[in-house]
């Protein structure tokens, strides 16, 4: 099967770059911010209603992909370790996952959500419902 | 950047295919499996130990990729809804996420994980430490 992912919208937020952005959506700094929908695919957001919480998977269009070890949070005291054992967004496939609240859908095709640390323009190739229970 | 996948390792599982398989880690037939990493990722692995909470994304290799909408687990009797509202493998990237233990480390380069639903030969592309407090 091909392996090559398609973007299915957009982060639209008021972080504009990486050396402002928070590490996760759970520390100070992560916003209120937008995606917005490639129509493309706006049948796959059917039924969807606000209040949900949801798992936004987004592509780290600017992270480094040939790392393997990284120093924990960028803090070059600690020493490296595997990339796998860590968040961090340099790793073979730079995948962002963040656990958000849908606040609102506004028209045409905006997912209005909270809180997020990814910055403007970060792809979004995935979106799906938390697990009941998780 | 390049949107193309890696396949960092495989899974290998006794459910052998889609019919025998779970919906969800979390459900009955849910089985102790195993992750062989590729030789080229193995730096990844470095500080990884047993005990530890992880996210394995896989790649659902055998899932369609141009449906949009579906009936809920398959039930026909239950209206189709987007696929983002969905955990379907079937969508526009389908990619799987899989909250597991890690049980063990065995040599060379697998990973002992419980509870998972996929089936034998799924690819993994990447593996996260669970956030805490999560």
């Amino acid at each position: 099967m091909d392996k090559e992912l398609v973007i299915i919208g957009t982060i639209h937020s008021n972080i504009k770059d990486l050396t402002n952005a928070p590490k996760m959506e759970t520390e100070p700094g992560a916003v209120r911010a937008k995606i917005v929908i490639d129509p493309a695919y706006a049948q796959g957001l059917d039924s969807m209603a606000p209040g949900a919480q949801l798992e936004i998977f987004t592509w780290f269009h600017k992270a480094e992909r040939d790392v393997l070890m990284v120093h924990p949070r960028g803090k070059t005291e600690r020493p490296k370790r595997g990339v796998f054992t860590t968040r961090s967004p340099f790793r073979p496939n730079p995948i962002g996952l963040h656990r958000v609240t849908l606040v609102a859908i506004e028209e045409p095709l905006t997912l209005v959500i909270e809180p997020l640390e990814a910055i403007d323009g970060t792809p979004v190739i995935d979106i799906k419902p938390v697990p009941k229970g998780s």
